[in-house]
């Protein structure tokens, strides 16, 4: 079973023609997330096209092209509902039948954290397991939990999709979602640059140096000694751990996958919340593991056929 | 069809005998729950009989026992797994074996809030309702959700049943689940007394006049103009609200319900959450409904029908 497979971020977007558990072909772009997503649509068909002819194959060939989207979605209409400052636009954009026009081939809609956490039990670090929760870990934090093997959903578009803003600190830091001391609000890409520029002794830290305080930046300046790096990492995997506790409270998983581009320090962040969680959660069912997604950047694009094969 | 009935709270224990959604009789006991559990199941046995034997039933009239029980329990084998404080004794004992000496019939276990919440939904605030989340503020605080007319639970024991350990603050109190800052260690009945006790200028309050603090006394001094009172009331109200807002953002539900004796203040309590969720949580779908628990300290008892209909 072949498909196309988009998976927008909040600041990459990743195109690819898969078949069943395997990418057979790939590539990235950056976007200007502000700009919006109407902009972009026929680049992404340029970009399909040229894919797909190097391929050999022709767009009725996959069953679907599916999307994730860093937002709340409608599964049922394709449309995207709800948007948190990232491609603002696409709630006026009839996505099905721009795929309808370009490709003449179905289409399919979901949020990107369920659909990377579909990915990653389709092919992944969820493989064989039911419960199971992700987070993913990035410019916001996308959250998605599994029950039985089913993704958990709910009529409101919301359910079971905004795992980042999950409370941690309601003292904290106002999140964009309209909530105060979100995970997200606390610990994710788009809060750190606000949390390094308030913390204390900032300006002895070369993040004060950067452009754009990024977890790559706070990750590797803390590895090289900085005590300020170190001390707002020391916090973001707090945060993170506790996040991931409230998590493990409210969904019951057996798993709980971690992904998201900090992950390439997954040596630091996995073996800290793994203990955190064995020290602080409530599972007398036994330790829930956390491992790392294992599927990288390619989870949400993988999620494809089991979105579109009609069972999720 | 008719079932026997026991609630097993933080402090009372509850006991009945139901007809679908009517109670026809009813009693209710203190019990000290340090006590542990196998000193008072004769107790049980006989309020039961003497129940039965004024409504001129015997116990093979009914479909069976269904037990309410305020901790981790595993449904499928009717053993209570893991407690937090009360009836610690209660992982110990054989209650489906008890069940079947005393009264020959078959013994369904829940957890008290599921239970609750499965009242509800059959009877209460909740019916009609497919996609709820139940809260019962109470000495603990506990947390039900249902997707799709069905109980959230995955196999893990805990999963779905622990809504009162949502963080809310993690710099905060050490929560007796093993957690920090959870919802139920900042604004819960057993830790109130310890909220109120480190409370800057407590000693010009009544409530350093009360042997234990408890919500009756807060809202009631509150109420009469005791600024202390007021404050401590107002910050049980902030964290039960955004601790509501995470499981709205978790679960996804149309309709959170709102249970427990602090209920009694439901006139401060509802509109002061609502509030909060309308402008504070996120839901495109629509302000999700805050409503009381209707059915009061029944909801458990009447959750006994669907517990034992085999459905749930």
């Amino acid at each position: 079973m072949k498909a196309i497979s988009i998976d927008m971020g909040g600041s990459h977007v990743k195109l690819a023609v898969v078949e069943n558990a395997s990418i057979l072909a790939t590539d990235e772009i950056s976007v200007d997330y502000g700009a919006g997503l109407r902009s972009v649509l026929p680049v992404f068909k340029t970009i399909i096209d040229k894919m797909l002819s190097h391929l050999g194959m022709r767009p009725e060939d996959c069953v679907g092209l599916a999307m994730g989207f860093c937002a709340m979605v409608d599964r049922t209409t394709g449309k995207v509902v709800s948007t948190n400052g990232k491609f603002d636009d696409a709630t006026g954009i009839d996505l099905p039948a721009w795929c309808q026009t370009e490709f003449g081939i179905p289409f399919g809609l979901e949020n990107d954290a369920r659909m990377a956490l579909l990915g990653e039990w389709y092919a992944g670090a969820a493989k064989g397991v039911d419960d199971v929760v992700m987070i993913t870990l990035g410019t916001g934090i996308g959250g998605a939990a599994m029950a039985g093997g089913k993704l958990f959903r709910t009529k409101q578009v919301q359910g079971g999709t905004v795992g980042g803003h999950i409370p941690v600190l309601f003292t904290g830091r106002q999140c964009t979602c309209g909530a105060v001391g979100c995970m997200e609000a606390e610990a994710a890409g788009w809060s750190l640059p606000l949390v390094a520029k308030e913390w204390p002794g900032i300006e002895h830290s070369r993040l004060s140096t950067v452009e754009r305080v990024d977890f790559r930046s706070v990750f590797e300046f803390a590895r090289e000694g900085d005590a300020i790096a170190a001390a707002i990492r020391d916090r973001c995997l707090h945060v993170w751990a506790v996040g991931t506790v409230g998590l493990i409270h409210m969904y019951g998983p057996e798993r709980v996958i971690i992904g998201g581009g900090v992950m390439r320090s997954a040596d630091v962040i996995i073996p800290y919340i793994q203990e955190y969680v064995r020290k602080f959660s409530w599972t007398p069912s036994g330790t829930v593991l956390i491992v790392p997604a294992s599927l990288g950047n390619d989870a949400g694009l993988l999620g494809a056929i089991p979105l579109l094969d009609g069972l999720h």
